[in-house]
């Protein structure tokens, strides 16, 4: 049989085979953005791949030298956080290293052999664990979205919504990750919760002491002590060598750097969730324990500062979750919200997980502004920004779950472009 | 309300308190291995991680420094491979570094700008596709794992089989990852494949040429052209910027580093699938194209050099997967393959992929055989060696799929057992 050999063809002639094909070349900037601009095709390659030796194996993988993707940092002292680069990321699984961290006095160093997690309160047998207690008892692994309730909030009470913001400055509070663990009851079981109880505390080994109070019926149901993350031990500023885990719950609350839990029969009422954590509402009054996280969509592609280079079909694409249960559907508009349009959502949908939701659409090269919004298994609809605003003010900037806007301009600039709505 | 602070408990006071736990130790020795070994307490960290600030934030994370799994490797000149370490690993995800390699002349560098994928063959319209064209094509994401042909095998044609040999250096040549592309049907209609067509002939663009013949029917079905990988781009040692992707097939045949397929009305008999990956049988015949990888299942803990530090429950745990669909179950036998139980299955389970088997079991502190069997949604049953050497001979070492065997010693020393069986 005949073999074309590729190469020994102009490149000429296979830009003249391919002119069914969208020409759009893939420029990487020195930031972490990426545009799609119109442009002229690269030089070629100086050297032929398939004529020089390649390298060989390592103990670790390593990104490509063009890949690059890194966290967003906002550091004010040790109160710090670091964003997950949603738009440089396909399906839902946040490789470890770009998972999003929030801390409050930074990460501590813990020796895996050194951790104890004292479990008391209104217990019949206070007991002490050690990492190798607990790794023995029966393990669980589950994929679970994580999100700070912050995540989203702040820039939304400005007078003026910015529009050059990059979905990772503005949600990157937000990464998914098979988590491993222990589930909480086990260990409850294991000390015997005494009549009464109703609420834990959960008290982190950092230099924060970070405290929160969390039901003790969502402990009993879904909460892991996990130890483990995207298949490998849970890292150092994710909680190592443990974490709490309270899937669908405001990040803040799955307390990392685990040491104690203690058995109660009302909420502690600490610092981290007086001081913070909490919703002043339009009202006057202030909303607590908001724990649970709403439904909500973003869109990741096209997104700020992306260019669409030209008119034609584009594949909008999104994350999607919801801390009630499970997604059922997203629904796109390309007119500001007049019409909505079902997006595909990728399979398999699993509770209290991120689901990765597309939308072919055409752009006409207008003026075009597109939003996402999110229902989940409870029937709860993700509300457009007024609507969060009617029902609980514009006072706080937790939990700001919101249908968000971007405005794709003539020239193909994608902005921010909430501010169009309101 | 009270507060225990736990630090102001005695050690003595603590352990008194933990009487029921398990006290085993995690000792993580210098190498690639775990052992647990029963051991007294280590010195408690001498500085208090509550009382000092810690690190802040950094734009990409990293590991602990006592968490370092690596890859195994074997290099000869430019053929060589890296082995996941199956053993340390939790859930299903591999973690993108530590995915398995296995290539014939190298990683090749290769831009992104620069790449080109000939379509070709017995289609109406031959044409090059950049990644731009690629990536704008609709998407969709899978979770499959990835085995090479090749693991397991070559141990078992010794007249001894080893006995010191970890799980990783047996079996590491088995991944998971969430895959994100475009499917190859989408490229095809593009392209307009035309009657008569049944093979395909994929072609790397590595200093091999890797060259594979590939069905047409499975390549419309459900073969992806891959850029993604567990959220981020393709790394080079997995075939970046593009991949074919042949979910459940062996590995080889989803070609790197993708740069021609071409379309034919036979399987094109490449230097690679004739003088390699081919399986020569008992009877003297070869069998050519065993493209499927037929079920299979292998224990990760116990598993060499693990000790077990004392007697009573453990969990056994393990990955289970097949080329032909979901795994339906997996058995455990503690006995030598002469009872079987159930293991639990780690849902979702997912067609095509690994899923994570536990089974709880005592052990009584006497020499002890265990091995696991899975059977997938087609009835097959994870073959025994010797019912794999009736059928197929022992002249092959590829797709050794049979059952694994670990021994546990009265010592508690685990050690690779199949040679207790044969």
């Amino acid at each position: 049989m005949t073999r074309h050999d590729g190469s020994s063809l102009s490149r000429r002639a296979w830009i003249a085979t391919a002119s069914g094909v969208v020409a759009a070349g893939l420029v990487r900037t020195q930031s972490d953005a990426i545009k799609l601009v119109a442009e002229e095709a690269p030089l070629r390659q100086s050297v032929d791949p398939t004529k020089v030796p390649g390298r060989i194996v390592s103990e670790l993988g390593s990104r490509a030298p063009a890949e690059q993707p890194k966290r967003l940092l906002r550091a004010e002292e040790l109160s710090s956080s670091s964003r997950t680069p949603l738009a440089d990321l396909m399906g839902t699984i946040t490789p470890a290293d770009l998972h999003f961290e929030r801390h409050h006095a930074g990460v501590p160093d813990i020796r895996y052999e050194d951790h104890e997690l004292l479990v008391h309160g209104m217990v019949d047998r206070p007991m002490v664990f050690r990492m190798a207690d607990l790794t023995r008892y029966p393990q669980v692994s589950r994929t679970h979205f994580l999100e700070c309730s912050g995540n989203g909030g702040g820039i939304y009470n400005r007078e003026r919504m910015p529009t050059e913001i990059t979905v990772q400055a503005l949600d990157g509070l937000l990464s998914t990750s098979e988590w491993t663990g222990v589930p909480v009851s086990t260990i409850l079981r294991e000390v015997g919760v005494r009549p009464g109880a109703s609420w834990i505390l959960a008290e982190g080994g950092d230099a924060a002491v970070m405290s929160r109070s969390v039901p003790l019926d969502k402990v009993m149901n879904d909460a892991l002590l996990a130890y483990g993350q995207n298949g490998e031990r849970i890292r150092p500023e994710q909680g190592y060598p443990v974490r709490l885990f309270l899937p669908g719950y405001e990040g803040n609350a799955s307390v990392k750097w685990l040491r104690r839990i203690e058995v109660t029969d009302r909420p502690t009422h600490t610092r981290d969730e007086t001081s913070k954590y909490t919703d002043p509402l339009g009202d006057g009054t202030i909303r607590q324990f908001s724990l649970v996280m709403d439904a909500k969509s973003v869109i990741t592609f096209p997104s700020y500062p992306y260019v669409l280079p030209d008119r034609g079909w584009w594949e909008i694409q999104g994350l999607a979750w919801s801390g009630r249960g499970r997604v059922t559907s997203v629904e796109v508009s390309t007119d500001g919200g007049r019409r909505w349009a079902q997006a595909a959502l990728q399979g398999p949908i699993l509770p209290l997980s991120t689901v990765r939701f597309r939308h072919l659409f055409e752009w006409g090269g207008r003026d075009t502004l597109i939003l996402s919004r999110a229902t989940d298994e409870t029937g709860y609809v993700q509300p457009t920004v007024q609507q969060l605003w009617d029902a609980r003010g514009s006072r706080t900037s937790y939990h700001q779950n919101h249908q968000r806007a971007w405005k794709i301009a003539r020239t193909g600039e994608v902005t921010f472009g909430l501010g169009e709505l309101v």
